[in-house]
């Protein structure tokens, strides 16, 4: 048996920021140095970020790309840092050019040892559904690295190669390889409970080898990245595991086999990829001190939630150089538990809550937003919209549904005037998934903002989030910061008098359990109405959210927490016939 | 040589409106029937509609898309149309259901005679860049179906197989056939010249016989389709055009060669595809009279581009449901244009024109506005805003842009109010691509809307249609609907006293030059600047248009007329570290 001391850098990274990004994985090597690390994983793409979209065909970011890999070797070894073998994430290309995919992009695994890249791995199974567009983007590799680094066999692979049966990881089986390195760009997502776990030792099984997994934490646009970082023996016993949503260098000691010392390539029986191997390293002398591998427990199903919601919002501002936040506070669990979540994420000095009684509004609106604020110690004024109510009134003849949307937009125009008067800043959108679902929001109101924190959070999980975080701080000893009335309260948008929700809505607990089967399970009618739902009510739902495709097409961007997010993820036609009530093209009587 | 009398049905169909599409093509099979037709083609996906986006993920959808085209069959059969053949595109699924493409959807062409669906043939070519997502969604086809048709051989084919070289193309050639009928959802793009004609010509010549092109048209969302059905013979010239953007029924009499009467399933040699052949009809008796095959001209660069848009906004606003447009006219080019397009789109009663004034306002501003609506007999109505921003400045402590800002929100509230109390109706937003490209519009303010018909229109080429129109006006002998003054005078947002666009932009010529470089051309910056730019300007604008993704993600849809439209088919992320002016992890001095 061989020594192997591995270190998985779970960091964050920026999209594009490639200079940034560059310094980061060279500090982050700087540290596995350090720790006598023989052997560093980062992340896929950590270079230049995952998923860099439409950045993948301009030809200047893929150069930009391959040179500072280069460069990026060039730079370990003359900080003394060459010895260490580094495998990270980048974007490379075919050298034919061509249309649409111009230079045929790579999504690639660099080894960097002595200055230079000796190997490259680049991505065989492609993934092109939910988040994902891949194959729209790059091209596949055929063929399996296999290093021999420190006298162990390592073979490489990125993500998806490991979702999917076949392709590297029967080959590393082939290859005989000592360890499989996987590196990975994989999003959060939540009621996944282990799965990810549960694969990792799995396909361990099937390598026949031990496996490290090293994923990018943090959040990017609509997703976010949750880290879980963690290594499996030959048996699929996770003897490794990192921690959720922070940075980490998770560090561990292996006993690995010893190389079989193959030269030259050979070709995958079943699989028929090409199989490469590149002998880097000699064994390694074991190090000076043994290090005690971390086994962070999972987070519970609440705090995973809500960890992913703070750090969505947190990278998004931090990323995009966004200072403070302004939102409306109603005193309604909506736009209570996103203020809780902005204060956690970017500090409660710098969320500026607004409340904007109107006629309607009652006494509990503002006395509840008054006691968040004060309990968050967030920034909180009072600005009443009557007489800008009355303003538009004495200038248009509007009714009905029409003035009570003239509400929302006149509290938009505020937030969003403030937001401007206070750059950097933006405004937060407090809707809600079941909301967006169904449509029940003023476009150009509520649905105001540059970021939506809960856009995926159906409002069921809205109250038990709000729940979590208060007991969360009672366990902690500290005050619970949202007011119990906010979480008890029936729901109103208060736009006339007396209204309620369920005016215009199902109870939510109902409505959230068809948006499930509609929404995130893409069921049709028979099968929801078969599930025990009232035939009524399930037409009804589905039309609405039919029909809101166009209000949801311009809601702000929101950190996506399962498996269907509305936004990047899910793809609808807004002009859309399809009627699942009708039988289509009935035949003749 | 055997006769056959063929119809093209270009036709005009709803995304998901299973049943009215079936409706429709069994009333045009019933047309081509008077006409005598022996085979008549639908376009691809022509019972579901294009692009059917996640609704593939349906299972619910994909069931009744299969089972419908089973009771086409049957009600041709029934209404003694059953003689005919009948070529038509629909959705399908091979029969293993199987995560994520559930049950393989696929995008078929179904041959239906005598009361059954007798053959099909699965797309092999599945376009996944641009506009196009089909390898998310489908399973590609492996066979080549060759039809005897009127003692005929036939190949089928589907749009994507014939932009790729090789695949059903080559195979036809090899299967000897005497026809090749090409159904298309192919969307309209400018500045394409006549590629689709130069590449429906140069496959003939490859496949070595006739070949039959079929387009859909209307607008889909985004997506217009133009039609310009055509037919090539086997030498490559084109002898029969249909019309574009208008539905038609293409009728031609063709002499094609007698079919080879080869029998059973053979394999292509260079595609290893599987040739499959099905005997559908014998020869038929000439027709009783002959037809005249139309050759319609293309439309002129100008005309082609303003008749996108409008069928565009036509069938945004017909499809779904959208009687009334509501939209601000501040005189200026732009909302002049959209309004011209509107009347001609849905006509002027039903266009809602509401002039603003502002302190600001030149008088112009006003009296363009109002002679635009007598010139185009909209319904013109004026409602000053000062009342409103007083009312907000009262409220609020606000100056610069944040001021500037408030009076574009105030407008939007006014618009979107006037079209809520009187549904169904929407507004159209005005901005031009230019403005898009470089974030040159208030966010909720002049980007409210529900459609934004020239979204994907630059600025300069605002200015071209309006004229083009002007001309068009007199040329038929009608007053020239925009005013000679919206065309001429210099832009402003007019929010400050004297502002011009140009105290923020470059003159709008360079402007659309950098910005085809950029977003069209995915270029770099080094090419940029090579092409003959300003250093500082190119990195202003490439700043501003990175910078200005954000207010793009919420802009209402508008109809795509160029190679990359800010829209659905271009797709950059928010968080976007990338700086093409300072070279990325830098060597060690």
């Amino acid at each position: 048996m061989a020594h192997l001391r591995i270190a998985l850098a779970q960091l964050n990274v920026i999209v594009g920021d490639i200079k940034g990004n560059g310094e980061k994985i060279l500090d982050w090597t700087r540290r596995a140095a350090a720790k006598e690390a023989q052997l560093v994983l980062f992340p896929e793409t950590a270079l230049t970020g995952y998923p860099v979209e439409d950045l993948a065909l301009r030809q200047s970011f893929i150069e930009e790309s391959r040179q500072s890999v280069s460069r990026l070797a060039s730079r370990l070894a003359d900080e003394g840092l060459g010895e260490l073998v580094v495998v990270v994430g980048y974007l490379d290309r075919t050298d034919e050019p061509e249309h649409p995919k111009k230079g045929h992009p790579q999504n690639v695994a660099a080894v960097l040892h002595r200055g230079e890249v000796v190997a490259r791995y680049a991505k065989h199974h492609l993934p092109n559904y939910g988040v994902f567009d891949e194959f729209r983007y790059f091209k596949p590799g055929n063929e399996l690295t296999v290093l021999t680094i420190g006298g162990v066999d390592v073979a490489v692979a990125i993500c998806e190669d490991l979702w999917q049966d076949g392709g590297p990881v029967a080959a590393t089986a082939e290859a005989g390889a000592g360890l499989l390195a996987v590196i990975n760009a994989s999003p959060y997502e939540r009621d996944k409970d282990d799965t990810r776990g549960e694969l990792v030792s799995r396909r361990a099984r099937e390598a026949g080898c031990a496996l490290a997994y090293v994923n990018l934490i943090g959040g990017q646009d609509e997703l976010v990245f949750d880290g879980d970082s963690m290594i499996s023996d030959a048996d699929g016993t996770l003897i490794v595991r990192g921690p959720q949503f922070v940075e980490d260098l998770v560090l561990a000691d292996l006993e690995l086999p010893d190389s079989q010392a193959v030269n030259g390539p050979t070709v995958s029986r079943a699989e028929k990829l090409i199989i490469s191997r590149h002998h880097v390293t000699d064994a390694y002398p074991a190090p000076s001190t043994p290090i005690e591998a971390p086994r962070y427990p999972r987070l519970s199903a609440d705090e995973e939630v809500y960890s992913a919601l703070v750090l969505g919002l947190r990278d998004y501002c931090g990323k995009n150089g966004i200072e403070r936040v302004y939102l409306g506070l109603s005193g309604g669990i909506d736009s209570t538990l996103v203020a809780t979540i902005a204060s956690d994420a970017i500090g409660a000095a710098n969320v500026y809550g607004i409340s904007n009684p109107s006629a309607y509004s009652s006494e509990h609106s503002k006395t509840d937003a008054a006691d968040l604020a004060q309990r968050l110690g967030l920034n909180f004024s009072t600005v009443p919209i009557a007489p800008a109510v009355d303003a538009f009134h004495s200038l248009i003849d509007i009714d009905g549904v029409a003035a009570e949307n003239l509400q929302a937009r006149i509290r938009a125009v505020i937030w969003m005037a403030e937001s401007n008067q206070h750059n950097p800043s933006i405004v937060l959108a407090c809707g809600n998934k079941s909301e967006l679902a169904v449509g029940y929001s003023t476009i150009y109101g509520d649905a105001v903002g540059g970021f939506a924190p809960i856009k995926d959070v159906p409002k069921t999980w809205v109250w038990r989030l709000a729940t979590w975080r208060n007991d969360h701080a009672v366990a902690r000893g500290e005050q619970p910061p949202i007011p119990e009335n906010s979480i008890t309260k029936e729901p109103s948008a208060e736009l006339r008098p007396g209204q309620k929700d369920t005016d215009s809505l199902p109870p939510y607990e109902v409505l959230d359990k068809i948006i499930a089967e509609y929404v995130e399970g893409d069921q049709g009618r028979a099968e929801i109405i078969a599930a025990g739902y009232d035939v009524d009510l399930v037409d009804r739902v589905m039309r609405m959210v039919d029909r809101a495709e166009y209000k949801r097409r311009q809601y702000p961007p929101g950190t996506k927490i399962s498996f269907k997010a509305f936004g990047r993820d899910r793809r609808l036609p807004i002009t859309n016939g399809w009627r699942e009530e009708h039988p289509a093209l009935e035949a003749i009587p």
